[in-house]
């Protein structure tokens, strides 16, 4: 397999610069067209390697492109998934070529989307043409879902999920959308934390008031707001919102071996981000509190006068964006009524509040001595060299968790990223020798799975 | 006197229009000529009512004028201040009629400056004018000093004043730029509060992160902002840094009788603001707070991402804007280097704090028993048939405090506006009963000034 890689190898990467040339950006609708061809250009790849039933299949948003191939009888069926819109690609300025343009530098492929997720889906095409190639059939079932709001938070694919749950059916969903942790060293990612964002605002007068003449008798949103944000964690990092933890495992000499398993270079990374000092909650690791504890974050601020210099006014208007990170049990629903509380309950004199809710997504993880996820690690080791490490990462994939529970599956996360490679920032790139060995990694799980 | 305001109204009013015409915005670099047509449309006015060297004084920034009399021999020395500056006139859209094309409506003039402070300005020259005009020479002798950047902080003002102390002397400093307490209830100031302005700036890592990845395993710009502004006030509304109350006078019976004397309608207040409650300092009245009591307010506050919907970044930097009102012997320097104190030792974990000063300026109080100021009182009195009272306002003039200290004069704030004539905001305006009876009240007072 690793002969015929290397023999269509400069095709395939010709074929990923096509794909990657399209700037498919879900978030800007005056790239809905460019998000259209992009949908479009899968469809084409997925037929040129043999899927069947291939559709582009429209929604209120941007469409979902499906195809498969079932004809192994007897053998499991394997789900991929995977997103062909990209993050925008600003600011311009700071990108060395442009990021719809792309180019081959030091084995790796610089565009938007390189890594995330056009590289990572597309290996998978190539890997199922090879299979196809060499035999005219594949060891597995598969079937491809790929969608095109990934990077905005897939309103449209929830729903076709849960109405197409036949269709979708599966033993296993395979995603490459995550990172190794480091070059050399690959990972499957076996828990992801949940999700909730929300703006909290505070109002007080009708109009902002002159700081003189009423400074000192009026209630300030901003002091106000302040307030309220600083009620929501204590000063060693542990939110102090009643019933937060509420789901949140407990932490066991087994999980904590597992964490410890990822290596972490604290100095290096105080380098990396100049910072004098980490900090999180008390008494526990960094990726103890990145991978395993939740967390809440103001991501945003904003309120009274903001230009240059001065104006001494006591603002009528001040909000906040918050985030929280949940792992476990924690149900997104009742930590958001937790927080809805917190408000009420210490809404200081003189104002009114209001809390907005943008998203919600649950936590998950994944059981990593699951038969899909063991044979993805033999896989991995018999290319790579090196077992993966299963880590608990600290980000949202909110689609993992649908997944899982609307179509009860295992969901393999099988990255091929790498941390440095510059995701939803400029010079995004993806690294060539993941791109080829990931599709000789994917062809060998699937191999492996039909034995 | 009144007859002859009245056969020479129409023409004043003229001649004001043509004053506010003029859009002289200090703090607006494209407005540089206007400031200087302002200038010379000031000199031009006090040439023609017979004042003599006069002049138009460069600075590094916008001209002060120049001009006296001083042939009364043997008579007191009034020294006239005020500004011939305006404060920008945006929000454009929400004025009725435009800010530089003054029209006059129900007994009121519509127009940037109107009050604040060509009007109030204005009615002194033509004050002087009828004086000259009936005797052909003026009961006091007087000197003009007027400004062109008192809606920027008088930054040459300052320093012309300490190097012409010889020039300007006097024996009372007159200033019309406060407000009436309301429509008929004439006031005259005798308490102005001092300010201190910042801007405290946190930073963290040298990027945003991404708060999945991040999120709880870093410190966060914004909240570790929030935990300091929050530690800067009790939630009884009591300033919580060290030393902030040093200088600030006892609170004794007969000052909160004093206090007492302005009305204040609580529930007019609370309707005009639309606010459920009034807060501040625990145990003081509105007028206490607002008035001989110090404060803190935060006038603005940026971090992070500000756009619609989320982002979920843990911010790399934030800051706020802080103000503070001061009163008695508060020292303005002092206050600022507690301050400093205060930041340094509660500054969070992994973060770096500085802090950036904008302005300084001294609390001023007034002995109302003064008597250039009962003698103000007095011609008051006779045009409006009622005494004023002497309220502490919350506001600052620096100015008044530099002419206080400089010169050793008292200063007398006659004011002739009206506390609902939105000033600093759209559709400022002037009532012509008080720029009528304000002249009466100005020529009154000087000649009673002479007996």
């Amino acid at each position: 397999m690793k002969g015929s890689i290397e023999l269509h190898k400069d095709r395939f990467i010709e074929e990923l610069i096509e794909f990657l040339r399209i700037p498919s950006i879900s978030a800007l609708s005056e790239h809905k067209e460019d998000v259209q061809t992009g949908a479009k250009w899968v469809a084409d790849s997925l037929k040129s390697i043999g899927m069947e039933n291939v559709d582009v299949i429209e929604t209120d948003g941007h469409p979902i492109v499906y195809g498969d191939w079932l004809h192994a009888e007897g053998k499991p069926t394997v789900l991929v998934y995977g997103h062909y819109d990209v993050q925008p690609a600003d600011p311009l300025d700071l990108w060395e070529t442009p990021p719809f343009d792309p180019v081959v530098r030091d084995g790796k492929i610089f565009a938007r989307g390189a890594t995330d997720d056009k590289g990572q889906l597309f290996l998978h095409i190539k890997a199922i043409e090879l299979l196809m190639k060499e035999n005219g059939k594949l060891p597995v079932n598969v079937k491809f879902c790929i969608e095109g709001e990934e990077e905005v938070a897939s309103p449209n694919l929830v729903p076709f999920i849960e109405q197409n749950q036949e269709k979708l059916s599966n033993d296993a969903v395979v995603i490459s959308d995550t990172s190794f942790i480091e070059k050399g060293l690959p990972a499957i990612c076996t828990s992801l934390r949940g999700a909730l964002a929300m703006e909290l605002q505070v109002k007080t007068a009708n109009s902002d008031l002159h700081s003189g003449t009423y400074g000192g008798g009026v209630p300030n949103s901003i002091h106000a707001l302040v307030q309220l944000l600083d009620s929501m964690r204590h000063e060693n990092g542990q939110v102090a919102i009643d019933g937060f933890y509420e789901g949140v495992p407990e932490l066991t000499d087994e999980l904590r071996a597992e964490v410890a398993k990822v290596p972490f270079n604290e100095d290096q990374v105080k380098k990396d981000l100049e910072l004098d000092e980490l900090f999180g909650e008390e008494g526990f690791s960094f990726h103890e509190r990145v991978g395993i504890r939740p967390t809440l974050e103001i991501n945003g601020i904003t309120g009274g006068f903001q230009g240059e210099g001065l104006k001494t006014i006591v603002p009528k208007e001040a909000s906040a964006k918050i985030s929280c990170r949940l792992v476990g049990d924690q149900n997104p629903g009742d930590i958001y009524a937790a927080i809805e509380r917190h408000v009420e309950a210490h809404k200081p004199t003189g104002t009114s509040v209001s809390l907005h809710q943008y998203i919600q997504a649950n936590p998950i993880a994944i059981d990593s001595a699951n038969p899909m996820i063991q044979t993805a690690a033999d896989a991995y080791e018999e290319v790579y060299g090196v077992r993966p490490l299963f880590p608990k990462e600290g980000g949202s994939i909110p689609i993992v968790e649908v997944f899982s529970r609307v179509l009860d599956s295992p969901v393999v996360l099988m990255g091929f990223g790498l941390p440095s490679e510059n995701l939803h920032a400029p010079n995004e790139h993806f690294h060539l020798e993941n791109f080829t060995k990931g599709i000789e990694t994917v062809c060998n799980y699937f191999r492996r799975l039909s034995e």
